[in-house]
């Protein structure tokens, strides 16, 4: 055999002084192309694999693996239950499951719990009677709660290492080219299953429609996806997303967001080029829907908004009042259309929104943030992830992202909610530290954290009622009396991971 | 101090089954965010460095390490010398420069070679004086030439390891968000940037226009970029970009064009949904315009098309008769302009587009590609490296790396070029191997690489001038002459690289 095709002499001297091979043809090391028999047939390369249980198979997943999904189809997702179903049947074991959030309508988990399929999960939410079961001491080892950017980190450093990532996804082409914004469970935005897409060792994707090579524009490409499987339905469209999403008619929602909004007006960081994180929270959805009064007022635009986005930051986007969308998450109709049309309404992945160790995520530039809390300490401390009975039941989101990342951190919340006050001298668990935490605004009065006098300054000029935090605390306590302690047991049922990858809370099992 | 901000008890055994530390602080990991003095000013972080010796520095570059450089500003750019003046300034010697390619105004480099700066190089392609110099003997290793699928495989697997990316963009937020398609500089793709910035140890941006934050579409994210450095322009707008490819005048590239056109029409490639790569050599051109009358014709539309894009291509999308642009470098002002506006024109990465070894690269899956040589042997191996002088003057680029991917590969080339053959018995340097070639058309006559009898059966029932390419050798030879043979030194001055990473060839200085 020659040294190359032109019988060139190469020296072997050559070959170890760049730590290389010889070439040995030019179809020896690159066998996946050219596979078509004869001229007439075009190349058509696919990934396409029948069967979730043939793709199982093919990515060698066995017991003990990690395996990961992402939830942009919400409440409609159909994909984890339909992927550990037939893994659960195929009797591998021991698996954790790394979701970037559960719903209510993964309750099926518990039989997989309890068979064995799964040991440990890790999330940043989990509803419903899985949560409950989880509460009620389910697990052997206890979940992990991570926020979003927390995941992001801990799936770029390897803390969690994706051994096969399953990734529904509306549309895709054969060779893996997928986008949330097209096919009939569109979701829009497929920014927390981007950093899936990227790091994990084996790719899937789940999809129900194939669209046409290449399905352009991508948000998870071809160079990242191993195998492709089409189902009848990854997504019930109606749990999805809701059409829009409706403004509230709650009176003291109405109350708060209306507060809340004139603290962002007042707060110093309302000027033009603003930016801003307002979710899709009752109160949160007034909030923006008032912010856009003093917005026109006063001629202010936003150069952006950030985060999950709804159909009102997409109203203020078309109508030129916000320059820039950041979108990791789509959460109505409005914003999937709006994501998939507009030239500035940008799909970013989970890192680029928050994750605290890359060279410099979103939630570290923006202004101003609006977040929830089922409880919230004088402290300032937030609790978004147990109820008042100490059961799981929420997510820890972008809460603590942008708490810490935004200029002014503001907390809407009802001060009573039920029969239980949100204001409290301790909270079940905590989410997001107080340090973190600059306003809270409530019904009965606004509360501005002794770290930030200059805010509370501002506002006391703009004749808004603020009053210290005990005070509201006593208010709530006055008027929802206080509280039985809850009787946890010893057993801990969930580790909860702050965005830097440290341990800031722990949740125990509550007694039966 | 308590356990957590709440005083719940967080036991060891939790951290030692997690692998994590215990909370301490919001802010004492995440020290890079709420930068503000006080609550009138807005959070302003931003990366921005004021020299370019002083970025050097931070980013802590040393003797021995590999820097590395993209060619989107062509001819035009300012990047490299400007780098390179400063880092030869400040001493720092024995550096690996490793270029996506070089260009003629790169011939500064010659003298921070002999200063002992720059000790290696790996480049697509170099030319002019740089290029005459080392092929001359001036550097004591080597250079390595590598396609561009290789080398975006070489960057993804770590052979070549860049600790400082210097990657000149148009226009950048004071974060990072950069792209391509806006300022004084616009290049459009940034395609083989895109790979540098995912992968380099630290990331430097050098720009002429700061954008508003967020500059959204970005190419390069923020969460990829350490350092940015303002300058007062990144690349000359003549030198980037000629307004429009003009179509040539020169009547054997339009015969050499119509034959490969009706080649295309002919070869069973040409249906409804092919799709295409063509790059902008003359004859090339003239190929695509034909290819446009068939295409009219017979009522065909293209899926796609591949590569650099042009003006012709632009036209072609725009006017319907192809659907989507894949773009890893674009080439004129109409593609660049394109690039920023047509919602179905992408913007593709280097390993996107050529890696042989990521999980399914864009060439795999292209039709046809229209390729151009400098020789070409009985073999159909080619050289688009070396002239036939045996000197250093062309480029890899995706040639090796389309001829392999495409269902069917045509070289165009005239017989004769100057006063020296196109299609000899031995060709200088191999390139891409003859394997992978399938169809050479000259002005004088059309070979088919036996391989592929069904397509010379094709092109024959076209009326076709089909010949073996040993009779198209002997026409060249009786025309121009056997050439007096080129005297070689034993001394190598580059390597080739196949695009899977084997070596394929080696270039001897020439006798001065």
């Amino acid at each position: 055999m020659p040294d190359n095709p032109v019988n060139h002499e190469i020296p072997d001297e050559i070959l170890s002084a760049f730590d290389r091979k010889l070439f040995s043809g030019a179809y020896s090391n690159t066998p996946h192309i050219r596979i078509d028999k004869g001229n007439r047939s075009l190349p058509r390369l696919n990934k396409i694999v029948d069967t979730i249980e043939q793709v199982v198979i093919k990515t060698g997943l066995s017991d003990g693996m990690t395996i990961s999904f992402h939830h942009h189809f919400r409440g409609g997702d159909k994909v984890i239950n339909m992927v550990m179903d037939v893994i659960s049947h195929m009797g591998i074991k021991n698996l954790t499951l790394a979701a970037s959030s559960l719903t209510t309508v993964h309750s099926p988990l518990v039989g997989h719990i309890k068979s064995g399929t799964i040991s440990r999960i890790c999330t940043s939410g989990i509803r419903g009677e899985l949560a409950d079961e989880i509460s009620a001491g389910l697990m052997d080892h206890p979940i992990l709660i991570h926020s979003h950017g927390g995941r992001a980190r801990a799936i770029e450093t390897g803390k969690i290492k994706i051994d096969v990532a399953f990734l529904g996804v509306p549309t895709c082409d054969v060779y893996g080219n997928a986008n949330g914004y097209t096919g009939a469970s569109a979701c829009g935005s497929l920014g927390y299953a981007k950093v899936d897409a990227h790091f994990a060792r084996k790719v899937v994707l789940i999809t129900d429609t194939i669209a046409e090579y290449p399905n352009t524009p991508f948000s998870i490409h071809q160079d990242q996806v191993d195998y492709i499987v089409v189902v009848d339905q990854v997504g019930d469209p109606k749990g999805i997303s809701s059409g829009a999403t409706r403004l509230t008619k709650n009176p003291r929602d109405i109350l708060i967001g209306s507060l809340a909004a004139k603290v962002i007006a007042c707060s110093g960081y309302f000027e033009d080029g603003f930016s801003l994180q307002t979710g899709s929270g009752g109160a949160s959805l007034v909030t923006t829907k008032f912010l856009r009064e003093y917005m026109e007022q006063q001629n202010i635009r936003a150069n952006w908004a950030l985060g999950g986005i709804t159909a009102q930051m997409v109203k203020l986007h078309e109508d030129g009042l916000i320059k820039r969308l950041l979108d990791v998450q789509s959460f109505d109709q409005e914003a999937i259309r709006s994501i998939g049309e507009n030239r500035y309404h940008s799909e970013i992945d989970a890192s680029y929104y928050a994750n605290p160790l890359n060279k410099g995520c979103a939630v570290n530039k923006i202004n101003v943030v609006v977040l929830s809390a089922l409880e919230i300490d004088t402290e300032f401390n937030v609790n978004v992830l147990t109820g008042s009975d100490g059961v799981l039941r929420g997510a820890s989101g972008g809460h603590s992202d942008t708490a810490i990342g935004s200029g002014l951190s503001i907390v809407v919340a009802p001060l009573i909610r039920g029969r239980s006050a949100t204001v409290v001298d301790q909270i079940k668990t905590v989410i997001t530290p107080g340090s973190t935490i600059d306003v809270l605004v409530t019904d009965r009065g606004i509360a501005v954290n002794p770290r930030r006098p200059q805010v509370a300054e501002q506002l006391r000029r703009c004749k808004l009622p603020v009053i210290p935090i005990s005070e509201l605390k006593e208010k709530a306590q006055k008027l929802a009396g206080v509280p039985e302690p809850i009787i946890f047991e010893k057993k801990i049922v969930a580790v909860v991971e702050y965005r830097d990858g440290t341990i800031l809370d722990v949740v125990r099992q509550v007694q039966a």
